[in-house]
């Protein structure tokens, strides 16, 4: 469980338009890549090898929904440090690259646009943008995301 | 793995604007939704019920990437019969409600638009929306994805 205290983490208040935050990596193999397609995604592309070299895909490739998994979890541990954790309403996503066995993925978040809430003056949206390259710089995964993030003054009164 | 004949599956010529599909049911319970997160999503609502009682959540719920996972393989397993499989470029998500343990979820989907490729004669994309919804007919996921499907002209093609 992801735990920080009040001064590592981001408030509504703190974040800029522009801001960005770089998370760890994570290296993805063959049998990560089919342990979540068998359970999430049963297709040839993301299960076998042999299968997938006459698809679309031409080789084995990631399940889409297993590149957002993981970006997740890199954002989730470290990779855009906000208070109240990363709560997504909603938003973008693009596949613009396959993700192959033996990748090491990395995400890039910016910050790019900031709306406090009218109605509740506890907290407010942000959107960020969320690229996941691999080790050659490829994008494979653009997220844009409306987050939930609570406001410092809030969360500072008993 | 996912196999059907040619006669069990729609090419890009068979679908029109308008289409519905309903797929399988698939049941969520803490387990599942904790397994996932301490993989994925290692946040406090998603891993532990009193944790999540002071958070945003106010109780356990499903990470958002969870239930997009659930529902593409609701999808992948006869909620949308596509030639080619389900094969997203990418599109739009929103998550309107949590989704709890003992949920029971759902996905209706809807072809929204058809766009035969101008360079490639064998394939184009295909607009889907897929709500996900629990046993009380609450919507937990909306999905506007853009999806490759081939043409059944082309693939008739030895």
């Amino acid at each position: 469980m992801v735990s920080r205290t009040d001064s590592d983490v981001l408030y509504l208040d703190d974040l800029q338009v522009g801001q960005r935050f770089v998370s760890g990596t994570h290296a993805i193999d063959a049998d990560q890549i089919k342990a979540f397609a068998r359970e999430f995604d049963p297709q040839p592309f993301h299960l076998d090898e042999a299968a997938a070299k006459d698809t679309f895909f031409g080789g084995l490739a990631a399940s889409g929904w297993h590149v957002a998994a993981i970006t997740m979890k890199l954002l989730v541990t470290g990779g855009a440090p906000l208070a109240g954790g990363i709560v997504g309403a909603g938003g973008e996503f693009a596949w613009p690259n396959a993700t192959r066995p033996g990748d090491v993925l990395q995400v890039t978040s910016e910050v790019m646009e900031i709306t406090p809430s009218r109605s509740r003056p506890n907290r407010g949206m942000a959107t960020l943008k969320s690229e996941t390259r691999n080790q050659k710089g490829e994008v494979v995964q653009v997220l844009t995301a409306k987050l939930v993030v609570p406001r410092r003054a809030a969360s500072a009164t008993p």
